[in-house]
């Protein structure tokens, strides 16, 4: 499990205080090779936080030895000073380790506008006790230690055709597209060149991290790494990899649901026979991010009607009175019109399945997002404190 | 006050038994004349309820006598059995005050989806009482009429060079532009052409009511309207007339975003020094549509990093690192980093105020928004029982 599960990786977490309650707050994760490949993937937020602008350049080359995670604060907003503070976070590990500052990536997470000399101290002390701490059973502990408001740290692997493929992720909040807002690490030991790294990592992401929305708030601090080492010396097959890349995000992806703040249903949203892939993601995305519909679902009220008008603000192809509404089984809304009662529909699990027909096309696309529920304001509105 | 406060308009409030505690529930207004201009404007949400579909023809020839407003279920997603009972409500309400069918509005407001043949049986005996019950002191029955989680009936008025404006409005929860999603009656004696009631309104709902967004959330169902009837034979000054209307509606708009369901905060995005009208929109609204800066306030925490977060996701030209965001008048974030302590922040107060310098030209938006609390969660979950 976690970012050791494939061979020739190690990884630490360390406690250093950036967490008031003393657990671990940072992570670092090293590839030994023999190849140092990388790709990652980014916010698409405009404010990006310093270790997002830092990473950025990193990556050009395509090539990482290294990353450094915090939690306990996101180093985003806080100047020139906060830069520098990640640039120092990498030069330090890069001296530790023998490499260049320039293939060693930063993550930040936490509270925006947090960078301060403190901050600084901290991250560079478990820079120094995370490198002496790393080991092939690290995995663990790096996972633990990005966790903000996580209840669980989430980890995966899958082991196909020889070689494996691990990961980490945290987010509980601000899970949105165009990256879900989240930190997520993948490694894997199958032999890969940076081109075919770079384009799993896309096709993966595409249809998982970025069809994750809970709250429709978008993050300054996302980024989705994949460290590929070949160590196996298996050149594995491009599909079969990048369907088991997938499956390992989409597992994360679940994860990260599964523990959105304060949520109390995981809705799992279904666009079927829309006319193209980007129209199913709209709607579905349009009706992962209506605050009445995700009340609704919280009161475990089916109310198709809010549905139904979210599909209508998109532009996608579709006759409201053409479409076709089913929650958990039963179907509400047919031909834009009530079908059976609603009270058929048993909305107190956890899991929520949404079936939208468009009835326009065949394609499809799924969407997750969580309910708005008490627990949701209450745990947002206590943030800073 | 009210729809009845300028000369030659008559309005009426009837209890059908739509609402269970047996409030007023069916509003009709009635242009005595002697001209019968009519402009409006209606939700850009492309599943429109029956009474949208029905208006929209009604209003093509810019000739309206009537308008018919009932609470207590919105027609919407009902059929063709709902198409027929729209009908019928315009057909009834013109045979009793002998005009054409083509001149009346309707207008319906509450749960989508409802829309069977009880609720058309009311609203038609809504009508027959209404027109029987029709005074030129009705316009605060009529006001009544139209609430649905609305706390306190809204009405406003104003009296310039000679002529009168009046207005009610309705509208707590789903409040989201292109329109704000709302009902509202503007009534006016002044002596206007067709396209001059039709520009100054849509100047005045541009300003107004599409830049209130208390959730995000469009409806299926909003409409704006303007009677004219030229009662004092007086031809406004067409810049003072617009002027006075927006003063209408701005007033309605806040009264609108003060009765918010659930809402703790009445927010004002002022967003300064954008290059373009548009930019300032654009970052007001999704500052406003944001729900951790919103239940950040909520909270009372000047969480401006969210706001920045906010900002990020937009088009609007600027620069992360040069935007300043004061809350209540204290500078929290300047040039992109932290200014003064979150503590000087004071927002306590039911009305708060978020100042946006964007530094890159000098065009201004202002946006109204609420907080996302306990509540609103709460009575949106609870709506449909």
């Amino acid at each position: 499990m976690s970012v050791t599960a494939p061979q020739g990786f190690e990884a630490a977490g360390v406690a250093t205080g950036l967490k008031s309650t003393g657990a671990l707050d940072v992570a670092i994760v090293v590839n030994r090779g023999p190849r140092k490949i990388g790709a990652a993937v980014f916010t698409t937020n405009r404010a990006k936080a310093n270790p997002i602008i830092w990473s950025q350049q990193v990556i050009a080359d395509r090539i990482v030895e290294a990353i450094v995670l915090n939690s306990g604060g996101a180093n985003c907003f806080t100047g020139a000073f906060g830069f520098q503070t990640t640039h120092q976070t990498a030069e330090k590990a890069a001296e530790l380790l023998q490499v260049s500052a320039g293939d060693v990536l930063v993550c930040s997470t936490g509270l925006i506008g947090t960078g301060d000399e403190v901050f600084r101290g901290r991250v560079l002390d478990g820079v120094e006790r995370g490198v002496a701490a790393l080991s092939a059973d690290g995995g663990q502990d790096a996972a633990a230690a990005i966790m903000t408001t996580d209840t669980v740290a989430k980890t995966a692997s899958v082991t196909r055709s020889g070689w494996t493929i691990g990961g980490m992720a945290k987010g509980a909040g601000m899970l949105a597209p165009g990256l879900a807002t989240m930190l997520v690490v993948l490694t894997t030991d199958a032999d890969l060149e940076a081109v075919e790294a770079d384009a799993a990592l896309r096709r993966a992401t595409g249809v998982t991290f970025d069809r994750l929305d809970s709250d429709g708030c978008m993050s300054t601090n996302d980024q989705v790494t994949l460290l590929a080492n070949g160590a196996t010396g298996i050149r594995p097959d491009l599909d079969e990899f990048a369907s088991a890349l997938t499956e390992v995000c989409r597992e994360l992806s679940q994860k990260l649901q599964q523990d959105a703040e304060g949520a109390s249903h995981d809705i799992t949203i279904v666009v079927t026979n829309a006319e193209s892939e980007a129209d199913a993601v709209e709607v579905g995305r349009s009706v992962a991010r209506n605050n009445l519909f995700k009340a609704a679902i919280f009161g475990n009220d089916p109310n198709w009607g809010r549905v139904l008008a979210a599909i209508g603000t998109t532009d996608a192809r579709f006759d409201p009175y053409d479409v076709d509404v089913s929650m958990n089984g039963v179907r509400v809304c047919s031909a834009g019109g009530p079908d059976r009662p609603r009270e058929e529909v048993d909305l107190t699990p956890r899991a929520t399945l949404v079936e939208i027909d468009l009835k326009t096309g065949d394609a499809t696309a799924t969407i997750l997002t969580n309910d708005l529920t008490h627990d949701y304001v209450h745990e947002n509105s206590a943030y800073a404190s």
